[in-house]
């Protein structure tokens, strides 16, 4: 395997090959989600369907095919995804009348709908979200953080007023944010997306925006309040008290399976994958180590302790194969399993089992006495470990005091020469397009997002000194 | 609501909609499936999770577009699927080299997988499954049961011989009759689909039939077993204990939304939907009546009331609208909700509420003491009752005794003047696809499946008289 600080990019490629997280597929851009792989999605999927639940807001499913006359509805929507979609223009031999587009997103379809559904602030707000495949066609692909198909919910809702509308917003933002730091152990910044990384056809976008241990920024989740656009576009009017139609204020937002290729590059190591229990395929993995084939009673044992783990709802693996401890201890680790627990013949005697906690160095005898309370201990400590861990590590990829472009060349250069990443660099920005695509274009940093919480006030635009409008975090991004 | 014994399929597609559990939606064929309805898919994943779960099959995804060329692998499977394929010829505004089909299942995708993931005996049996939408094309469609886009699982298995693959294949079978029976309340037919009605590309096809309240079949639930078909296109190979690389046996089965269709046709009434509580996305529902405004315990005491039910775990709805107890009355019993309580002033002073459970007449005055053991006694016998009720009907609906085409046209025509359903019909067949043929074209029935369970051995051919080499159910189907 690659090393992790010398090429990260190989490193992430052949971690989520080999540790059967994925397969690339036939089809330019699609990958395979393997069984490992997978489950970390449907863990996300039950963790945001309990907030969903607590909310009411209900799952629906709309037809994946959209007619080409519904996105050149709204004209934003469409100048932003028409060049990443696929059209099905053809059913057996016949061709259709009219092309339709592989969802990129919903807004049109469901807009459609709730276009039917609504009719008077009674019905308001309405809230529905949709788990889905949704497809764009993006040049350059990375498994799980870019490919032309992938898996996402997205959330759409309909409100009387802009305040409420905003506030389902937000609401939705801060739980994206919890998912990520509570549940995934990745911290996030919040803050708003500037007006040329906004959603296409939105009034506002807000994001949370990840740093992975390369330094680099991936988009983690999205929410965005729409106005009356997609209501104007879709006719999602209103009766309202007054006995007035009038448009809704729409929202929508949405996380992706682009949370795994962050989870993975938050937490993983040189020795493979490393997971929050929370979502690990597998938080415990038993094997017999030492001559156990001639002691039955270390596979009794092993067995009785994995009926025990089992049916205390872990999620446990017991590796009984032929391969040497060796080659387990290395599977297991790629794999991200997040305890391991050996026992040989001379653990047995002493009644304990040697653990090793996939994120600490070491090993520890725990007795068998004390085994489950030890694990529940381990399993609740790791998240917040690894939280912590991550939230040290960006901070010291943070950098608040550059002023100028030419201080922002220096520090690239400084990080290519010491090998150290880049990191997120806060700005100062006169909230022009023009000094968006100026840093871009010299450096290859886009603007993240504007932070809600901002460390330090900028007073002057990075590129032309001028006054600045806004204090906004800028990276490299996934 | 037309009446369901005048127009049955009017009364469904009334009642689907009127209920909210669909919507159609602007692409032919395709519906939305609204939160009623798509909750009811959610209660089946669940259920049938539970089964993958305990017999370790895991969770996969797979990209939806099929290379073209990989459908060309297997003849049989191209041929039977080719007409109903929608094609993806473009993306933005660029013509793609080679077109990709919107998967109608996922044989060849999978296939080229496990390809590449088995190597050798220690790997199998290879067992998978997939939640995936689908895409059929078909020229007459009917919510639920005949979509153009719909929702499956796939399930897709290699092993190591025969033998194995035909146990997977009969194992999933019996726990498809079991997720209809005792979770859905659907009594079902299981046997052997006759050749003509196989699967594309499979050895043998088995089935769950089901009958509607109309007679009318549904094929609810297939397991394939494909034999070396599949395993020899896509070069599934293992090496065997002996050093040889052989062709694993590969199977495939599937449920979908049509189940959901199933459901509705089973159990709904002239009164509107009728669901086991295990499905139900509404178990119980609560409504004040009588001057319940001027006595406000009244709300209080359903509030808590409320508060008790959902936390124990129940689907429970407070209808405090203000509309009237009959507008209430009849809307959730349209939408199926198990059981109905009311409480008024008087109930409140009597200590008690009035309970009506959907599928029974009149109510019952149940004292708040007993309304726990009540609820939970009444929601644990209602799918019992509702399958054994179902069970009767099919029963009445079963004709065992007719013996030539012509006693087939008289029955139908019976049937059609005493305006009841044409039902099961069982015959003897001699094995040819000619009988089927004339069969179908004289009368409109096709072959559902050749019963594992015979009620009577049919000795001589329903069409021409001559030696039957089977006895097989014969229904009219959607």
């Amino acid at each position: 395997m690659s090393e992790q600080t010398n090429d990260f990019t190989q490193w992430y490629l052949q971690t989520v090959q080999q540790a059967e997280l994925m397969s690339y597929s036939p089809v330019r851009g699609s990958i395979i989600f393997r069984p490992d792989g997978f489950e970390l999605w449907e863990h996300i999927q039950e963790e945001f369907n309990r907030f969903l639940k607590a909310e009411g807001i209900r799952n629906a499913y709309f037809p994946m095919l959209i007619p080409k006359s519904f996105f050149m509805k709204e004209a934003d929507h469409i100048e932003g995804f028409a060049p990443e979609l696929p059209w099905v223009t053809e059913v057996g031999d016949e061709k259709l009348e009219e092309p339709l587009a592989l969802r990129p997103t919903s807004e049109t379809m469901i807009g459609s709908a709730f276009s039917d559904w609504i009719n008077s602030y009674r019905d308001l707000p309405y809230e529905i979200n949709q788990w889905a495949n949704v497809f764009r066609w993006e040049k350059k692909t990375l498994p799980f953080l870019r490919t032309s198909e992938f898996l996402w919910q997205e959330g759409h809702t309909a409100h009387a007023d802009e305040e409420d509308a905003r506030r389902r917003t937000m609401r939705v933002l801060d739980e994206y944010a919890r998912l990520c730091e509570e549940f995934l152990a990745i911290p996030v910044y919040k803050g708003q997306k500037t007006p040329s990384e906004r959603f296409a056809g939105a009034v506002d976008t807000y994001s949370i925006e990840a740093m992975m241990k390369d330094g680099k920024a991936v988009q983690a989740g999205t929410s965005h309040y729409m106005g009356t656009k997609f209501a104007e576009a879709f006719e999602i009017n209103y009766l309202n008290k007054e006995n007035k139609h009038v448009p809704t204020h729409t929202t929508s937002w949405g996380v992706s399976t682009r949370l795994l290729g962050s989870l993975i590059m938050t937490h993983g190591d040189e020795n493979g994958l490393v997971f929050p229990p929370t979502v690990a395929p597998t938080q415990i993995v038993m094997m017999p180590v030492g001559p156990w084939k001639k002691n039955p009673a270390i596979m009794e044992k092993l067995d009785a302790l994995y009926a025990h783990f089992k049916a205390q709802g872990y999620r446990v693996r017991l590796d009984d194969t032929d391969n040497s401890p060796g080659y387990k201890f290395h599977e297991w680790e790629l794999k991200g399993a997040c305890i391991r627990i050996e026992c040989g013949p001379r653990d047995l005697e002493n009644g304990h089992v040697m653990t090793k906690i996939r994120d600490i160095d070491g090993k520890v005898a725990v007795s068998f006495d004390e085994l489950d309370a030890y694990i529940a201990t381990e399993l609740e400590k790791m998240p917040t470990r690894l939280l912590e861990n991550a939230r040290k590590r960006n901070q010291e990829n943070e950098y608040t005091s550059i002023e100028t472009l030419d201080e922002l060349k220096a520090h690239i250069e400084t990080c290519k020469q010491e090998n150290r990443p880049t990191g997120f660099v806060l700005i100062g920005w006169d909230g022009s397009e023009e000094t968006e695509a100026k840093i871009k274009e010299e450096t290859g940093f886009t603007t993240r997002n504007i932070p809600f919480d901002v460390p330090v006030e900028k007073t002057v635009d990075l590129v032309n000194g001028s006054s600045a409008k806004h204090t906004v975090w800028i990276a490299r991004a996934y």
